[in-house]
C-alpha cells in the first residue's frame, strides 16, 4: 500500500519515491544551487537581462505547451472538488501567460542591485572602506498553486545574482514545470547556468521538509509564499533563514485629530480595495474624543461597500447594525470583508492594542497632528507604518522597488517588502598602501 | 551522585538545579527581555548614555568586589590546572577593570544609531517614505572565559537599543556576576529597567541549550563569542539567527605585480602581529612568477620573527628550512606562529585556492595591478577583502566602527564586523496626505 506521499506524488504525475531517494535528489539540487551561484554572482548585468528576455520570450513561444500542463492540472483540482476560486487562482490563460513574460521583462529593467556600493569612507590612515552589494547565495522558494510565481520569483532571484530552488504547490504541478522548462530555455541561451533555477521535480512534500533541513547548507534563505499554514510550517521547520510574515493583520487608528473625510476614504480603501491581501485592515480603532463624529460615518461608508461591522460594546452603543466583537476577533486576519472595530482613549491605548494584537506588518494613523503621527510612529513596531494613506500600500511595487518577491515581518536582514536589494547580502572591500595594523 | 551538569553548577558556587528549573529560570529571562527591548526601543540616546556612564561609574566604585569575585575564579582555575595563557585571560586587575570603565564611556560617545534615516524616497503619488534604523530586540550573548565580554557585550547592546542575556563561562562565573551587578546598579541608576542586561544565573551548560532554542521566541539573535567547538555548537544547535565566524582561514596572495617590500611588511604583520586574533594570516599564496624573487625574502622575515613556514613541493624547493605542508595545512586555523605557504599560477589560482579551503573571513592581495585587484576583489567571497593592506585590519575598531561584538562571515543581516549598526533592524515610515491604493 502506498503512503501518503507517495500517493500525493502519483496522483500528480510523479513517480513514487523512497524518502531516501528525495534527500538524495535534493541534494543534487542543492550541490548544483551552489555551483550555479557562484557563476551568477560575477555574471554581468548584460547577461542576467539578456537571460531574463530570452526567458520571456521562450516563455512566450511556449504557450500552447503550459496552456497543456495547466489544462492537466485544472482537471485534476476539478475531479478533487477544488473552489471556483481556488480553481481561478491555478487557471493559466493566454492573457496571463503574457503577463507573466512581461513581468519577467520589468524586472529586466530594474536596477542590478549587485556591485552597488553601499557605503564607503576613509580612516585616518588612509585605508579606503566600501561596502557593496552582493548576492545572497542559494535561495529556497515554497509557493502554493500559483503558477506565475515560478517565473517571478525565479527572475527576482536571478537579477540579484541567486540561484533558487522553486517548490511549487502540487496542484499545478505540471504548469510550473512547463513554464520552468521555458525559464531554463532562456537560461541556455543566454550563456548562464541552467542550474540558476531549479524546480523541485518531485510532488512529493518530504521535499519540503529536506528544503527547511537547508540541503547540507547549500540553502541560504527559505521564502515561502502562500497560506498560514504554510508558513507557519516553513516558520516551524526550517532550520535556516526565512523571509516572511505569518499574518498581516493590519490596524488602522483614527485620532482625535484625523479629518473626516480622509478617515472615511483611507478606511475604505484599506479594507475594501481588495480583501485577501495581506495589507489590508482588518482592525480599526477609533479614539474616544471623535468617537461620537466619525465612528458611525465611517462604519456606514464600509457597510454601503458590503463589509460587515463587528465591534466592542461602545461600538455596538452608536452603531445597532454591528455585531458584538470577541476577545477572537481582534487576533484574526479575516481576509475578507469583515471589520472588527473598537473605541480607545487615546493614541497610547491604540499603540498597546497593536502591540498587543497585531502581528507587526502594517499599521496606520489617520490624523491631521503631526506630534500624534511621530508618536505613533515611535512607538509602534512594525515593518510598515502609514501616516495618512492606507495600508494596502504595503506592497513592493508601490514602493517603488518594482516588484518584490514576498512581505517579511522578522527583524532579521529583510523586513516589509522583499525586494530585490534585500535579496543581496555585502561584502567590504578594503583598499591600502601598504597598511600595517600596529 | 551528580550529572556532569550539576557537578559544573556546584563547582562554580551555584545551586544543583534540575533541567526543568534550568528551562523555567530561562524563560523568565527571556519574557524579561522582551519586556525590557519594547522600553529600550523608545529609550532616548541621553538616557542610555546616561546609563552607559552610571554603568562605568559603578564599575569603578566596585573594583573591590570584582576583585574578590575574579580571584574566587581565579583560584578554582588553578586547582582546575589551567594553562597560564587561560589564566591570564580570565584575571581582572584595577588597570583592567579601568578598562572596562572607559570601554563603556567609549561606547556612550559613540553615534546612536537607532531612529537614524538609512533611506527615503518620494513616490509619484506624494507618499514619502523613510527606511529608519529600529532595535533588533533581543540579543542573547553566549561567550568563554573574558570577564570583560560581560561589559562589552551589555554596553553594545544597550547603545543599539536591545535587550541582552549574557552567558559567560562558567571559569569566571563570579567575575561576571560581580560585573553584571554594577551594570545592573548603573541601570537602575539612569532610570532604564535592570532587565536590559541580565546574566544568567547558573553556571549549568542546560542554560545555553534553552538560549539556542530561543527562550519561546524571545531571542532574536545569538551571538556566541570564543573558540571554535563553541561556535560549531551554537551554529549547529541554534534555532534562531547567529552572528558568528566558525574560523578565521585569512588568506594573502602576492600577485606577479606585488612591490616584493610592501609583500614583505604586509605580510609580516598580517601573520605575526599577534598570531592569535581571527584576522591573523594563515595561508600565504605566492604567484609563480615571482616566486624565485619574493618567496624566500617574505618567508625569511617572518622566520627571523619566530615563524614556522609549512610549504608545498614548489616552497621547500627554494627555502630548504620549510616543513612539508599537507592538504590539512590548506584547511587549518594556526592561530599560532605557523604559515602555510603556496606558489600557485595566477590570480584565478589563487582564489579557486581560497574559495576551497578559505573560511569566508578576510582575504588580501598585494599587487600594484589595479585590475589584479578588481578581479580578487570581484571573484573572492569574503566578509572582508583587502588590498595592499594586513588581514589584521579585520576588526570593527580598525573599520571605524566604535567597536565590534564579534565578527561574522554569514551572509544574513550582518557581515564582517558586527558593531552598533549591525546589531539594529529598521522599518519603513510612510507619509502621506489621505492617499488610496487605485
Amino acid at each position: 500500500m502506498l503512503n501518503k506521499a507517495t500517493q500525493e506524488t502519483v496522483a500528480a504525475g510523479g513517480t513514487a519515491a523512497a524518502p531516501q531517494d528525495i534527500a538524495a535528489t535534493m541534494r543534487v539540487l542543492g550541490t548544483s544551487a551552489r555551483k550555479a551561484a557562484r557563476k551568477l554572482a560575477t555574471a554581468t548585468t548584460a547577461q542576467k537581462n539578456a537571460a531574463l528576455q530570452a526567458m520571456a520570450d521562450a516563455i512566450r513561444a511556449a504557450t500552447p505547451e503550459i496552456l497543456a500542463a495547466n489544462a492537466r492540472d485544472i482537471e485534476a483540482m476539478k475531479a478533487n472538488g477544488q473552489t471556483a476560486a481556488y480553481l481561478d487562482r491555478g487557471t493559466l490563460t493566454e492573457e496571463r501567460i503574457e503577463a507573466i513574460a512581461k513581468s519577467l521583462e520589468d524586472i529586466g529593467n530594474l536596477p542590478d542591485p549587485v556591485g552597488q556600493v553601499i557605503a564607503e569612507w576613509d580612516r585616518p590612515n588612509g585605508l579606503h572602506i566600501e561596502r557593496v552589494r552582493t548576492p545572497l547565495g542559494v535561495v529556497g522558494v515554497i509557493y502554493e498553486s500559483r503558477p506565475n510565481v515560478t517565473a517571478d520569483a525565479g527572475a527576482l532571484c536571478l537579477k540579484a545574482g541567486n540561484a533558487v530552488i522553486l517548490r511549487g504547490g502540487s496542484d499545478t504541478f505540471h504548469s510550473n514545470r512547463a513554464i520552468h522548462a521555458a525559464l531554463e530555455r532562456g537560461l541556455v541561451a543566454a550563456g548562464l547556468p541552467k542550474e540558476a533555477i531549479q524546480i523541485v521535480p518531485v510532488a512529493d512534500r518530504a521535499a519540503v521538509g529536506e528544503m527547511l533541513k537547508g540541503l547540507d547548507g547549500t540553502i541560504d534563505v527559505i521564502i515561502p509564499r502562500g497560506g498560514k499554514s504554510l508558513v507557519a510550517r516553513v516558520q516551524a521547520e526550517a532550520r535556516v533563514p526565512v523571509f516572511a510574515h505569518l499574518e498581516g493583520i493590519c490596524h488602522l487608528f483614527i485620532d482625535k485629530a484625523a479629518d473626516l473625510d480622509m478617515a472615511i476614504d483611507v478606511t475604505a480603501n484599506a479594507k475594501m480595495r481588495r480583501t485577501g491581501v495581506c495589507g489590508a485592515l482588518e482592525t480599526l480603532l477609533v479614539d474616544r474624543s471623535v468617537a461620537d463624529t466619525h465612528l458611525v460615518p465611517i462604519c456606514k461608508a464600509l457597510m454601503d461597500r458590503g463589509c460587515e461591522i463587528r465591534g466592542d460594546e461602545e461600538v455596538r452603543a452608536r452603531l445597532a447594525e454591528a455585531r458584538p466583537a470577541s476577545e477572537d476577533d481582534w487576533r484574526t486576519e479575516y481576509l475578507d470583508a469583515i471589520l472588527a472595530v473598537r473605541v480607545v482613549d487615546g493614541l497610547d491605548t491604540a499603540i498597546d492594542h497593536i502591540e498587543t494584537y497585531g502581528s507587526h506588518h502594517t499599521d496606520g494613523i489617520v490624523t491631521d497632528d503631526p506630534k500624534a503621527a511621530e508618536s505613533f510612529f515611535q512607538n509602534v513596531d512594525s515593518a510598515i507604518l502609514l501616516h495618512n494613506a492606507s495600508t494596502q500600500f504595503a506592497d513592493g511595487g508601490e514602493f517603488g522597488m518594482g516588484g518584490e518577491i514576498g512581505i517579511a515581518t522578522g527583524r532579521m536582514h529583510a523586513r516589509g517588502p522583499v525586494g530585490l536589494e534585500q535579496l543581496t547580502s555585502f561584502k567590504y572591500r578594503v583598499r591600502g598602501s601598504g597598511q600595517m595594523r600596529p
